[in-house]
């Protein structure tokens, strides 16, 4: 059986990666929606080993020195990374395993495992971004501009990313991710000529 | 409007290339077979510019000279080739434009126009390769060993090519094919980050 593709999914705040990776995983047998480690307390609706699973700072940082993340970062006082080792067990199961994390995440996970496909999704438009991070009603004004000038920081680096997807719509964002998944079952670079079996 | 997708599909004789790129430009709105120019007579039910630009080798050779061509080779004393004007006035009007032919073929058309996509589309296996072949019918027995020598030899070629499809069944390969249009659009390298609007 073959390996499965490793993806990232990257963007700014705003762009609907949540809502757009959740649709992907829903549609597309084989997924697996990779779940993060976490130092963080859980909010009252959230479950260990669904949500994140919770662990104790000091526990974060035995899984950073025993190398068992594919990346983590520090925001707002709490450590978030991805564990390698359900990552690659879905990997060797053939199964799609997704990653929704930011860039710096996506570049680390790309030293990590050079086979990973990094993808990019943006809103149509700057403007539909802005507008989305208003609706939420949620976050102030300095917040939004905040998040703006990080997401114009961010398109900048999209040339290290190998996919940019327009989220003009879920249902169309999601399958041109669910495409990628295909393609790149079929690329060249993936497939060993002496045992071309499917792709 | 974004420039359209130049998409060659390679293969031995036998993997069904026909049979597929007609599903797949059947199936894809916006998608384009490139029609090749031939020095060969005309069969009894090919129609001009449907099938084939029929010209004169002397008509042919003005194209080579006038730098006409995006690729063309000799077959038993005839020329084929591909027009190079049709192609770039469909990519162009962001239409995704296949040519059906062979490898050499596919890695001219690379040179000139180094923003194609290779896809080779491939038999499960060589076994069903040479069950196809003798299925037809209508080749020698010399004549299928001789196929499949020339297949082998292709398959030492295929790190040169982007994408490797398996044709099990039509409809599925030809859903592999329309993944990688998909893709290959929200590839990063076709995208300019000053003007992202939609991949």
């Amino acid at each position: 059986m073959s390996k499965g593709i490793l993806m990232v999914v990257s963007g700014p705040s705003g762009a609907g990666k949540s809502t757009v990776v959740q649709e992907l995983v829903a549609q597309t047998e084989g997924t697996y929606l990779s779940i993060s480690v976490t130092t963080r307390s859980p909010r009252p609706f959230e479950k260990q080993g669904e949500h994140y699973y919770f662990v104790s700072e000091s526990e974060f940082r035995s899984m950073i020195e025993g190398g068992e993340l594919l990346e983590y970062a520090e925001y707002a006082g709490n450590f978030y990374g991805t564990p390698a080792v359900e990552v690659d067990k879905m990997l060797s199961e053939g199964k799609d395993v997704i990653l929704e994390i930011d860039i710096q995440g996506g570049l680390q996970v790309k030293e990590r495992r050079p086979d990973v496909v990094l993808a990019f999704l943006i809103p149509p438009t700057v403007e539909e971004l802005e507008s989305r991070l208003r609706l939420r009603g949620s976050e102030s004004e300095m917040t939004i501009r905040k998040r703006l000038e990080i997401a114009e920081r961010e398109y900048k680096n999209v040339s290290q990313y190998d996919y940019v997807v327009v989220n003009d719509n879920v249902e169309d964002a999601a399958a041109r991710l669910q495409a990628i998944l295909v393609a790149e079952r079929c690329s060249a670079k993936r497939v060993n000529p002496k045992d071309i079996k499917k792709c």
